[in-house]
């Protein structure tokens, strides 16, 4: 499923880098709120928890059933606050156990409303202490829980991860700004203790039994990485890749950097399947999300990676790059909240075409 | 190093992607080079070996010396025969034991003639079996023997690998397309018997000990793929994924999928690095060839995919990502021939600014 | 460190391997304690717990200052309960806060308080239910607490973990009977989800990119286990050896089979080593336990197996092997019984000659 | 199948252990032959190259139809030489082109060959020089040709690898002692450059992301060997253990150490299997070796350990463990030359009970 992770350059700048991979395609949208927008969490019969936001927004965004309920996926807000919301198989929430005159806030709209409101994590960890959430049955997902955990970085690097698993609500802090899916964050963190051999350094010599072999080439060093796209896999390789790649000079550098980095978790459809009998309740409902009306079962699902996004925290700028795209469209946070209004646009109008060299080479 | 594989879409069309690493950046031309250019390979003392171009050439040179002389590295022609250069640390090619007054054809100018006269592979054979080639020494490289083979392609998918090591010359059929680096040719194809394991079915359950285990996440099915960067992990990983990589339905879906698949060979400067000292002789020399004066030598030296190439062997396109582009710009051969002229690009032309997405949000 | 793992035969009689692994030699005694002998056990100002033995109790222990305070690291009793104590880095018990004329058990003494009175695993988690356990420190360890967790195995394969951390007392249903070292049981319980793959069946021939490659050999359905020797890839591995290895055809078969599983965890001395300032305060004080005065510390410390058992728990045989021997001896805790008494022999006892075929040969 | 490999001492005295695994028991027998022996290999129509041995052969040896016709598969002499003949499934030999009136030597008698008149590796190079050898089909494989490369090494660690394949006979050094099986030797060798980063030094701590990582357990350095079981596998590890296993102090130790090594390669029946359909030749005409009339097909059939041996080139000891033991008997080629003639046992004669340790403990 879902990779996401945080990098920095020379100067200690963060940049998020996540892939979004489920085994269908949901209608995604990438969507600007501006501050100022009144916003919503509903669970159950519990009265609506309404606020109204105080930062710019640029996110993509799942709309629930209307463009009015937008469900975050991904987002950055203009205090340079990130959010991303990955799959989750193990959620398993608490129970609703408070008056049912409390307005509660739904785990789906954790997004919109961190996102809309602080500015750092010490702030988000803060405000929930206070706020009761539930993983509240969707609607759209068929009335299932919606199987997700969520992740929140700031500038300085902070990071934390928010999950619902055997009845509770766990907040852990991320030390690594990597996560990825199932099973619990807390155990990604032990299993990290598997590679304490990690070394960029090529050893590409050694005298065996008195004969002296030689590697020719470079690359050996990641010979012990784990080669599983699982998220157990994923996430190793992800706290590796973080690791090592070069820290790059400057913004520019560094988003180019970062592309790269989330090649290594770019998932071409194919490249592992199962049968659609073991479809989640996420694939089958995501169907009803997309408004489609009946869709006939596929012959098998091969999970791939819908969307990568870049996300610069200091600049404001998001990158994003849709499967059906041979490179990064990027959007301004800033420019858009000078142009004022709410924007939003599906994905698909990102499918551009490649830049068009014929022209530059016809110019020589 | 460098990454080459061959991908057919569900109409059965070949597509050719390849990476470029090498620890330094090549003054990389993008060139065209229309038919009927006079061309010629020059061995010691030996006459040359002139000739005039028949087909139309397109792909990515570098000069030596002069961009009067072109070695070319990744190219195709108009007939659809797309020829490669990668790096072969295991270069040994044979005396030169010829007749003084014969004309030789030079390795590193391999590219030219085979793209430059013939439009398949069975005809780069037979014309092989006639040719003296020698791996000469080049003074742009400091006087040291280009250290690289090549590999032809053509639109059956036909493709061979032409090899110098232990003092002879080796051309292999390559059945399955793809290329990497040391060691020779035949033995990354007796590795692949220790991969018959492949399949891209997740096994997501199992009972072990009487006891019930499942994969929550897909992915699980790549667990047994190598992860070493290495030219022998790459040439398993490259047949894996060019296997399984769902077959897209016609060029354009086609492209998109080689270029997911390619991004699994992406490799970010810092995932492994070695002394500076280990350098070889392509690396010293590197400098030479880019024309810069005196080089102070890196701490290390991280071998990074300098730039990504798709083509699409029917309809004559090839698709460039220079590292430091966020996306591919395509070079169009039919239109370059329609125009006329030689036309030569600096790769770095292409170093494209990502798409404006927020015009695009700004529109809505 | 330690291995230990559950093997059933045809008849599905169960069978217990375990390896002893420890960076140092402990004077290892092989004692059998017939039932009615009075032990008791010890914790701080504490009264002391005292009880009668009620099964006879055969096994591998370690004297604490004396024979008369026997430790059990490996034991059976007549009932065909088994019990283990293995390495357990993360031990951290909960606090003493018991009423200070309470008898509490010391973790360190767990081995004979189950043998000496308990006949399957349902009693030993009924008994411990009610029992205080505290992981006191031992001074025999320099003072420092035990880092140890316990297996318990009974006839009919139940199989139970005890485990001390994070301040709280674990008790873990064990439904694969295989436990290791570190991290927690669960943890690794959950790691074998990554493993679902398992299948002992040899893949050997693929057809990859329209090319059959064939593996000549058998052995190839291997290939995903992990290779690590810590106690996770150990943990895996076990589960699939003792998984997959042929089901032998009685007791004698049975001990055969499960020799050879075994000897998949058998550690040589030089396999892998680590700097002796990273030694462990167990590794410190052993010298205190084997009574030696003054230890010089030696270059590395290199964790290799000092024994492993194997044992029938329904015909009441132990069979251990130490590292210096090429073979195991066989105790009986029948014919033990049957002589009566206590009788405690060093493991070195053991270190047998092998047989001497020499000898069989003249003869024919 | 079957690993190989050399181990030391401290002194540099020279230890050979190999495992024998092949999907059926062949009528194995313990032989010690005398010098002075008149011995023979005849091939096809050509007459009996015949010879009398010089040097005392103690060595595992598999009778042709009759015990006056043995094909030795492992074994040493009073010099110190010692021979193992292992399954080789690429066999194809040079086609026999000499004088119908030329003696030559049937491949499958190498071993009886070279033990009986050679004392170094060297003595064995030269002589092979000016004999020819042929792979005949062997009647009592059915008439197909015995699959099997050699390996021969001597007391100074000089050792070679005698292959027949591509119809030509290979002489490889084998500079690190160690051999599997298919494929040829040569590439194993140059696999072993992709395993530079072999170190036995456990790398137990990380700070991957600014956050320390702890590998609580030893044995993280094994982390990076390969896990398959193939000859592939087994080569690279046979490597690891046989350079990094602590050297022992003498001759009694090393042959422990050399125990625990091999234990390494010891395999379960049922770890892994294939399709008895895949049985190869050797398989089939098994039965037809062990003098059996009918035999089922099994289900399936699975390679395992059929017997280990440690074979102390200085002493003139061999230590053998059928599959069927547990434990090890020791042969001594002194002792037997001293008692003079021909020794010929059954392997089954060594499935010696283990040591009874019940009379120890009573004794105490």
């Amino acid at each position: 499923m879902c990779t996401s992770l945080l990098y920095r350059d020379l100067q200690g700048s963060v940049y998020a880098g996540r892939t979004m991979e489920l085994p269908v395609e949901l209608p995604y949208l990438a969507a600007f709120i501006p501050k100022g927008t009144p916003l919503a969490s509903k669970v159950g019969a519990h009265p609506a928890l309404e606020y109204q936001s105080k930062y710019d927004i640029l996110g993509v965004a799942v709309p629930n059933g209307s463009i009015k309920d937008l469900k975050v996926c991904e987002g950055m807000n203009e205090a340079g606050l990130d959010f991303s919301l990955l799959a989750f198989a193990d959620t398993h929430g608490p129970d609703d156990t408070f008056a049912a005159d409390a307005p509660l806030l739904s785990a789906i709209d954790l997004g919109a409303w961190i996102l809309g409101q602080f500015s750092t994590v010490a702030e988000v960890k803060a405000a929930l202490e206070n706020q009761p959430v539930i993983v509240d049955p969707l609607e759209a997902l068929g009335g299932t829980i919606p199987p997700f955990h969520y992740t929140v970085h700031d500038r300085s690097g902070a990071s934390i991860v928010i999950e619902f698993f055997d009845g509770e609500r766990h907040i852990f802090d991320n030390p690594i700004g990597v996560m990825t899916n199932s099973p619990r964050f807390d155990w990604h963190l032990t299993n990290l203790n598997n590679y304490t051999f990690f070394d960029n350094t090529d050893q590409t010599a050694a005298t065996i039994l008195g004969q002296e072999f030689v590697q020719p080439d470079s690359g050996i060093a990641t010979a012990g990485l784990p080669a599983s796209d699982t998220a157990v896999g994923r996430f190793v390789r992800a706290a590796y890749y973080a690791n090592f790649t070069e820290k790059a000079d400057g913004p520019d550098k560094a988003i180019l950097a970062l592309s790269h980095l989330m090649n290594k978790f770019d998932r071409p459809r194919g490249a592992s399947r199962y049968a659609s009998a073991k479809a989640s309740a996420l694939t089958s409902s995501a169907a009803a999300l997309s408004g489609q009306g009946e869709v006939k079962k596929p012959d098998y699902i091969t999970e791939y990676t819908s969307w990568t996004s870049l996300t610069d925290l200091d600049r404001g700028l998001m990158f994003l790059k849709p499967y059906d795209s041979l490179g990064y469209v990027s959007m301004d946070l800033g420019k858009l909240a000078a142009a004022g209004g709410i924007h939003v646009v599906p994905l698909s109008a990102f499918d551009q075409a490649e830049g068009n060299a014929t022209a530059i080479m016809l110019a020589h």
